[in-house]
């Protein structure tokens, strides 16, 4: 069955170069990618799913740190717009009832596919995070706490590791503000380790969008604010998941 | 004994921000970093060492183009200079015997740790990668295979992995050609989806090197060159591990 996925990517990458697709496909109407179009996705993507176990909720692994900043974020679900996304362990289960553009297909075998950021499923040991969204400013914050399992320098979080939560932060905000679907580019300045185990807060916003391509920053650093780990920008390309018709 | 860390990395982040760091350090002498020094780095960081697992073997899970290519480098370390670089679970292992500077210290205690390329053992599932080493020309070869726990959007590997294997690759080459060790700037741009269990063969060069930092880019493509997955250039810190004086 992943034989399919294989043809399609070496279609992809001889004859369809993605920084060259968008050329081919009807534009986004903005005023849709950022109008009420943004609250059906938010309630379609982040509503609770009870067959699917959300990974973003509190386990024994999390510092003082992450488990009050989380309720603090969560409270101001309550009052101030703010949505909790919730985190499956495969975008598979993101993604239920579309279609991906560009004649990608979901292939369905026995493998246990999981989203990179859930690779590991021993608490404490991997990536351990969750993604708050504000719909109406356009912006998240990701609550990131980086396991064992993700050391570079011996105690600190490999750089990869952020880089990697922070384009998959990227990746839930652009499309929940305006389907940012594809990363196209990605930078990050590092200015100081984060130690495993602790506590590293992403702030994302959506810059501007231009040409179908959405334009985020992030600052990561620590819950006072008084170090910076990192400082990163991301291009996500535009594009509309499609309903799956019914069967 | 993690705490240790922690307070290091507290004091790093506080009063010594990384990128003001090397100002306080002596300099590197150019002609040391590129001289025989990177004989005796690549002999002591390359020799197989009988007590740890090198995870840059082959295993069951590799396809035949991961496992072909392989061979064909391995021919070439007997005759054309490269050398294979092993890859053990922990960067731990990595640097035995040395010191790091700015006072970041190895700290002991019980946790498994794992760096982020080797975050699971399961063979086939997460990354499966070997590097070979060219110390002449200082230039490497990273044969990839991202498995099904590297997922992005279903079937292919998560942008965060490429940017990972990369910034890894990146990291192992700019030790072994000049000391450079800490990554300061990486940056990607993503041109096709690489399918997971397939190979993607990363050519990375290094550019130069000023003031203590080396610039290093890299090419991520499939074996034919047909398909150019991503292009990544990255700048890395030069600094020196200390030897460990004996107890």
């Amino acid at each position: 069955m992943i034989r399919r996925g294989f043809q399609v990517a070496a279609g992809l990458g001889r004859h369809r170069a993605l920084l060259r697709a968008p050329l081919l496909l009807p534009r986004i109407n903005p005023a849709s990618a950022f109008g009420s179009s943004t609250d059906l996705r938010v309630s379609r993507f982040c509503r609770p799913k009870a067959d699917l176990k959300d990974y973003a909720l509190p386990n024994a692994s999390w510092c003082p740190d992450m488990l009050s900043l989380y309720h603090e974020f969560l409270e101001k679900t309550k009052t101030d717009d703010w949505v909790k996304v919730p985190s499956f362990k495969s975008n598979r289960h993101h993604i239920q009832g579309f279609k991906l553009p560009l004649g990608l297909e979901v292939t369905s075998d026995k493998n246990d596919w999981r989203i990179i950021t859930r690779c590991t499923e021993v608490e404490g040991q991997g990536y351990e995070y969750v993604i708050f969204f504000h719909p109406r400013e356009k912006k998240s914050v990701c609550l990131f706490q980086p396991g064992p399992y993700l050391e570079g320098i011996p105690g600190f979080a490999h750089g990869g590791s952020l880089a990697t939560m922070t384009d998959e932060a990227f990746s839930k905000t652009a499309y929940l503000a305006g389907e940012g679907l594809f990363t196209l580019n990605f930078s990050i300045k590092y200015k100081n380790f984060v130690p495993v185990g602790s506590l590293a807060v992403l702030n994302i916003n959506v810059e501007k969008i231009e040409d179908q391509k959405m334009y985020l920053s992030c600052i990561i650093q620590s819950r006072d604010q008084q170090t910076v780990y990192a400082k990163a920008s991301g291009v996500f390309l535009q594009m509309q998941l499609e309903e799956e018709s019914p069967q």
